[in-house]
């Protein structure tokens, strides 16, 4: 394959109308509303003692380790996004608390390079003796990804150096060799972690420990051994090998096992690696798993994770809408491992995933005024239902502060200030733009630099703008979204021609420099149908406009919204909402019950004396702003007419 | 109200082509099994030691207790079902394990009455410590019910007088008078039990203890302080009081709540009791918790407790067909509390869910062999997934030999050979034929016996003949069933005039000796809708014929049941099938997806780019037959067009 060329994520400048209220929010809110929660600083939302920990570690306070074994990844995973907003805001005081942190943690860490608080705390005796549930290897690759994130955005290698300690310990600890451990992470993370430490120091060890551990992985004796792994199994179905992707060599994985996000951030790590030493056996591996998810597994809104029980896939087809987990952080990674899948070789069907995940599944993780999450985002809720029934018990009805299990708000933020790093990839002087945010760019080819100036109308509208400056001919691929209707390219108005490669459009002859390429298509709201093997979405469709699945929500519409029945002939008429600074909604067709037979105390009737059905529409709105309106019945595979 | 005749069992001997064959395996085979099941000679079938645990208690054998705390539920329920096969054979084999049993039984009782061998092996200690999750009451109920069924049909009193002893010392137990536990049981079912026992010994004592039982209920202290429901309820949602139907007095409930089974006997025991008190605040009681079961928290099938978790109830409008429990129990206790109401006030919509529960869920707990059980009883079932996922845990895709819980199949047995006691209710001198069920009957009136002689050809068509020999002008009420069409009676062949009161018919003048009337009406297969709020079945149609809800199987109809869509305009036929010794089968019109364009690898298209449909039919069998052609996706509530 052609060779990737890295885009640091400090030269991609988002400035777009849908997204920069999300950022500038994560920026100058949420930032600091979740610095005061990992401080316990935020009434109202659960304690994270994450920062105490740390201080405690450091011997700067006395006191005990609180929280999970994985605490000290939502402090990591608020550096790292810290960091990434001081692309768009240099906050002095987010800078001092980065500072201020990174110091206490630079104290926290012990001569050897040890690092994890649960363990220095609570567990000494543990070290690296629970790799299956410890959590270690997950805490240290969210620091190491914190510490990139620092030293990319500030030039400061104060992290990286605690960091490369710390690997460097683990480098003694874990391999093939006599007295090391040949074993992996109970949670993937570190692999991908590794590979960008390994880009932005060009050190080989950060590459050989990520491709030991990927190509490790689901060799015996593993983890397997451990007490903890085998006391857990016996009495716990989602405790065995698959739930850590460890049944089998990920070369003859050929279905998405066990945990979702461990899943994910797996793949992902091992994409990373397979760009880097273009083993195609391994990409081989990696299609095949991508295939599998995508084709079987993967919910309309690009979430995984079928079944809160082991926050886990499940089988094939089994994709039930209101007992789904889809977590968040499965979301995040589904779009992490569809960018290094484009990475590898540029397909738009990859992009397509990615912008699905991020625009629905993702940002469906926070609410519109960034200090309420969801960790399980279903596409089907009833309130009461949920609340009552156990198997239900995943699912939140309402968005809530913070949790005690705090993986995904800082994982919705990272992902939001690091925005810019999922529009472009880079194969030699080949540019693909994948998402169309607005954004300004700087990037390197051998034939000079590369400005593009990107403006937006997406997801509303199917049109961006790209400005390039740079060397004549330059390549830019513009992504071809598969539901762009009418997809066409024009300099400076006119229409010009572009050849399809993979999904993506080149103009012929390059981009000139110093000219406006508009592109344009059309989005039609979509009525999508699923596969007849997905039991729960049969007789049922979906709406799709661009990359946004849409919902109908209690609060537009009533209850009982499974009784409507969407007409499919009647195309979903575009609604301009006022709601959350202006939204598409769209209105669908169909039609509902006549009530007059159905009063509260008639279960059953024959169908012949039922008094029949009325007309009626639906309202929709954007999935991922479901519950910013209160508590309600919400849904996103409607019953169909005929 | 006009004062209820209670008629014996003993007396109702049932002839039926569509019943004999299941009491005839009942007698001679599973009554046996059962046997050895309980006798831990069963190869295959889950350890019972149900007996072993009284030869222990009776000083008979060494060894400890194994076992639920209900364990000896097991046998007292099989002595019951015993008792009630020697009806229809005096089989001298059973005669005498019932004789050696018994035996065993009178060793076990402790000089006191005290009986329970759980707490005498295990805890005793904790005897009437524990009366929240114990079960003695429960266990003393069952074998008390034995006792009646063995007295009843046989003479012999031995066992009654073992129970007498043990409820005299219960009486000494429970009361409010000072020293006594002013409580009631967890499990409720001895209610009922005291009161057959009431009926049959004329004994006040009886009455009165199943009196303060019901009506104690729901007043605290109850057992609200002890330690082991204290603990319960912190750890459990399930452990609250609405589980035990004591969260209110029963005057006071207006929902169904809590453990199924626990329920349907509550509201048997309470329906006893006020028919022979004659309490009208307690039968409007139960009208009101009657009405809110079956018009807002029963399926179709008769089935009630909609979760696995706390086999429970949970709200309104809650139904879902895969994740349902409708305990094969419970539908018993539907059945039993249908019939106390209907001898409360004869209405048929009584007679039709407690036959619509017989004919559904109860015979569907049974295979065809008799010897393989189902305790859960889904309404939709997608085996891969069943087995999967977790929150599936309490459905099994295949019926089972024994369960290490075994309520169920032994409550089948004795349904089957009481099922004479189901056929007629008595008010005063009027007869009330509730199912058509082929039988002999000897009735006792004021005005001479009457001998009633039917034969019938339900549930396959919609016709039965009945025999009359008794006082000039009989009153025998014949129901007319909710499904039926076109009813009518002949007498000799000739149609003759009806009034119809309650949704039963009395040939003007009575019934004349000698005479032979033949009911006749038409059973056409209905599509049945649910009400819109009932989230699972929107857009979906179950199809009734008679008493017999209907399903499509995998084995007549391949996989991916869910695809197909009903057409509703097109009547289902009826089809002649081989299967299991000759039914009516059914066919439904409809459609299927057309498979091209979704190969196994696409997962979402949009409608426009989908093949469309082709036309289709769906094999339907009676619910009550499903598994017994081994495993296989079944569903209930099918997907319709339009």
């Amino acid at each position: 394959m052609s060779k990737n060329v890295e885009i640091s994520v400090k030269n991609i400048h988002v400035d777009d109308a849908f997204w920069n209220h999300r950022i500038e929010n994560a920026v100058e809110n949420v930032i600091p509303y979740q610095w005061r929660v990992l401080n316990d600083q935020q009434p109202g939302a659960a304690p994270s003692h994450a920062v105490m920990n740390f201080k405690i570690a450091a011997g700067l306070e006395k006191g005990e380790f609180y929280g999970y074994v994985f605490q000290d990844s939502d402090l990591a995973k608020w550096i790292e996004a810290a960091s990434l907003s001081l692309i768009y805001k240099q906050d002095p005081q987010v800078m001092q608390n980065l500072e201020d942190v990174i110091g206490i943690i630079e104290k926290a860490q012990q001569p050897d390079g040890y690092l994890d608080t649960h363990y220095i705390l609570k567990k000494p005796d543990k070290k690296w003796k629970e790799i299956a549930h410890g959590h270690e290897l997950y805490c240290a690759g969210h620091m190491l990804e914190a510490a990139v994130a620092y030293y990319t955005v500030t030039g400061s290698d104060r992290l990286l150096k605690v960091m490369e300690k710390n690997v460097d310990l683990i480098r003694t600890i874990f391999g093939d060799e006599e007295g090391k451990l040949p074993s992996y992470p109970g949670h993937e993370e570190i692999e991908l972690a590794l590979m960008k430490a390994y880009r932005v120091t060009g050190q080989q060890k950060y590459m050989d420990l990520a491709e030991y551990f990927v190509n490790k992985r689901g060799h015996e004796p593993g983890f397997f051994q451990e007490e903890s792994f085998i006391e857990n199994s016996t009495r716990d179905k989602t405790m065995q090998k698959d739930y850590h992707q460890a049944h089998a060599p990920i070369r003859e994985q050929k279905t998405a096992e066990g945990h979702a996000v461990r899943a994910m951030y797996y793949y992902t790590g091992a994409a990373d690696v397979a760009l880097e030493n273009g083993d195609e056996s391994l990409v081989e591996a990696l299609r095949v798993l991508w295939k599998n998810v995508t084709n079987r597994r993967m919910y309309i809104t690009g979430g995984v994770g079928s079944q809160g029980d082991g926050e886990r896939f499940t089988i094939d087809y089994d994709l039930p809408n209101d007992t789904c987990y889809t977590e968040t952080c499965a979301a995040v990674g589904m779009a992490m491992w569809g960018l290094r899948m484009l990475k590898i070789e540029p397909k738009s069907e990859y992009a397509d995933v990615m912008e699905r995940a991020l625009y629905n599944n993702v940002l469906s993780g926070i609410s519109e005024d960034g200090e309420h999450y969801f960790y399980v985002n279903p596409l089907m809720v009833k309130p009461d239902v949920a609340n009552y029934r156990s198997d239900h018990i995943s699912v939140e009805t309402k968005r809530v502060r913070w949790f005690g299990c705090a993986c995904c708000p800082p994982n919705v933020i990272r992902t939001l200030c690091g925005l810019g790093g999922y529009i472009y990839t880079q194969k030699e002087d080949a540019v693909y733009q994948h998402l169309y945010v607005g954004n300004e760019a700087v990037l390197s080819t051998s034939q000079g630099e590369i400005r593009l100036s990107c403006t937006s109308q997406m997801p509303w509208q199917g049109e961006a703008s790209v400005t390039y400056h740079g060397p004549q001919g330059g390549k830019v691929f513009f992504r071809i979204p598969a539901y762009a209707k009418g997809f066409s390219i024009c300099k400076e108005g006119n229409p010009v021609v572009y050849r399809e490669e993979n999904g993506y459009a080149l103009v012929e002859g390059g981009l000139e420099d110093g000219c406006t390429y508009t592109i344009s298509f059309e989005m039609e709201a979509q009525f999508i149908l699923a596969n007849p093997r997905v039991t729960e979405d049969c007789a049922k469709a979906a709406v799709l406009r661009g990359p946004l699945v849409y919902c109908a929500e209690e609060a537009d519409n009533g209850p009982w919204l499974n009784d409507f029945r969407a007409c499919l002939e009647t195309p979903a008429e575009l609604e301009k909402r006022d709601l959350f600074g202006g939204i598409c909604g769209l209105k669908v067709s169909g039609s509902r019950s006549s009530m007059e037979c159905w009063d509260a105390d008639t279960l059953y009737l024959p169908a012949a004396k039922v008094c029949g059905r009325e007309k009626a529409s639906l309202h929709l709105i954007p999935y991922f702003l479901w519950n910013n309106r209160g508590e309600g019945e919400m849904l996103v595979w409607m019953n169909t007419e005929a």
